[in-house]
């Protein structure tokens, strides 16, 4: 069942480990048929280098498996918030990349420092507020999920494909799995360069909104002149 | 002899060279069969890519060898303090990785800023206290071993799974000497995040116990929901 | 045509993605042949490892494709001011790596501070100017060269053969396409150093110009001593 | 002539390729025969993966080319002044590796703080003092060397077997080429974690000298019981 979906997940996976993203079995990506309303997700703490397309684990938007013997990653309730709440998402990425889950850990956004950042996201990348006790205690996976949902009230998820979960570490997303790992490969490396430009200088500007609209729409929506037709 | 076990230490040794946290022959790791009282451990100063399980040196608990023409690790003294005072350790493992030894020289622990640290230890990764002159002078691997029991005296080694010596650098335990490579890999990493965590916000906060707890036990314990069963 | 200019031009892509200076799609190397007027240089958004020789867009001075069917880099017009100002350069190259990008971001030059800067740039590194609404919003990518040519309006760029385009990141230019992304990676190094040189003294000095020029000196121009005859 | 020397000082040459402390024809290593008063050395500006041990050249101590037809690599004479004043040195290495290059360009000396550096350096790595105009402007790379000499008039270069030269970057040597690459690997990587040290406790301590001699001699001298016999 979904066997291309499972392939490209697969491959959105592995994506995390060839570009140095994940520890052992540090994060987790997934996908999801629209049409079926399933989602296809890694399974929880299975080694990257023995995974096939097949251990992946299928299941509804209320997270009841539909295919598979083997246990889903524990933040499939955050991946299914954010499917049922973005439309555009096809795919989810969630990982501890070191310079991303830096500024989750320090609670702070990440400034829109330069074109790099705005050929990918039209302004910073936002940080969640803090998870109440409560919260944690139960349904701690979905709850994460409508923190960042709430983060989201007045910004788009389409301009903005990805969020730094407070003191937690970075989720992203895209139309496609795929584009939800690259934009986890992006994210990390803006962080790293974010926090190396604050080092040389701590009081850095942010772009001018006319100049981030120029990079971010240069590569995204029906003006774009990026790449080929 | 413990042929199985030579091979879990060997592999563990090499962990350690994969994950990039030794240069040359610094670093070793070492397991221990409790039922026999028989400790397996690198030999001091042998090349990793040379290294194979016949060249491991087998010790009892008084470090006298039982098998090996090779010297054993001039660390196994430390090792053997560890072993009769953590019973619940089946490995351990010594290195001196960059950021590890980096907070182990600044004498400062490691604070609980995030999830990825909550995932592995309860707490802070501890720093032990400074060594007399008397220490270092005499008996000074075995009595390195005390300053991280005397460390311990209030902290439980199955939830603090490492630490850091002062001045010198990491020391990591596991229920097998893979485990405990495994977690010297995982200290590493927490000790960069950290560090890079605090250059971005000085005054980043620790996580809250609840949430702390919320996530060591997903992964560790009776009521761990983390991986297969 | 220009099958020489092509195959350097796609080697000198490539160097960059064996330096580690691009991820994915970012980054791009040109050459020009003087003689013909035209201009080799990397097509917009297409994977380094699939690109082609052939893949290589040929285009004249003003931007006109003579030869491909892919579009070219989105850069071209930064690329062609540069040839147009500077007669010298036969290569040109834009990155986004990380340590030259974030001193650009920082908005600040990156002072000589060493030996191996002053093997390769005779002086700072120097970062442009402030564009304003109007040059970003129309013509950008030609406004962002003549930012370029502004900066060097007192500087000669066979001496420092390199910018950091403020906001955005590093062009490198040398006698080839080859030496120009040569150039680009001792840039990224440079910009590492310096940046942990200032980490650990902010009042570094710069070179004396006597010591610096006797490095920049002993590898170019006509009394260079090192290398092979 | 000398062909196991020639061999071993290819070999330490590409240790520093392997192990990242050289980018394109940066660094160089040599070798001596005290026996027969001669050097072999790296030629100038040879790309690394095309040298081999018949391209090394050989002179005396003077400087005089005995056999080879390439240049000589244009820090000869500092290598030269080297030899001619620590006639333990085997072997010389000079790199612009990352840190240490840093720590010279920032004029600190890497202070001892901790048992990593102790097991390789009796005390703290020391700077040189600057240079004046007229050293650089003639003969300068000799006056490199007696810059070194100058500043090991009270230190021992058998206990500390590297130095960092002002504004320039490291100089380290061994009994032979490979041991002068090994400690340019090794101060490679005190420089960083003691940056990184350093970055998280700016008043970090140094090793107490009881501390520094107990980890320095069981590595070194008569009474090292650290390896195997």
């Amino acid at each position: 069942m979904l066997n291309d979906l499972r392939e490209q997940v697969l491959e959105a996976n592995l994506e995390l480990v060839r570009r140095g993203l994940v520890l052992y079995t540090f994060g987790n990506a997934s996908g999801i048929s629209r049409a079926d309303g399933l989602v296809v997700i890694k399974p929880s703490g299975v080694p990257y280098d023995r995974m096939t397309a097949s251990d992946l684990v299928v299941t509804d938007l209320e997270g009841r498996i539909v295919e598979g013997s083997l246990r889903p990653s524990s933040d499939l309730p955050t991946h299914l918030a954010i499917y049922r709440a973005f439309p555009a998402a096809g795919g989810v990425v969630h990982t501890h990349s070191t310079y991303a889950t830096a500024w989750a850990q320090a609670r702070r956004g990440i400034p829109c420092l330069g074109t790099t950042h705005a050929d990918y996201f039209r302004g910073p990348v936002p940080v969640t507020g803090e998870m109440s006790a409560e919260e944690i205690s139960s349904a701690y996976e979905w709850n994460t999920g409508q923190a960042i949902i709430r983060r989201f009230e007045n910004l788009d998820p389409t301009e903005i494909p990805g969020v730094l979960v407070a003191g937690h570490g970075p989720f992203t997303w895209g139309r496609s799995a795929l584009e939800a790992a690259h934009n986890a490969v992006i994210l990390e490396e803006l962080a790293r360069v974010a926090a190396t430009t604050l080092a040389l200088n701590p009081a850095a500007p942010e772009l001018a909104n006319v100049w981030r609209d120029k990079h971010f729409l240069r590569k995204h929506g029906p003006q774009a002149t990026y790449g080929q037709k």
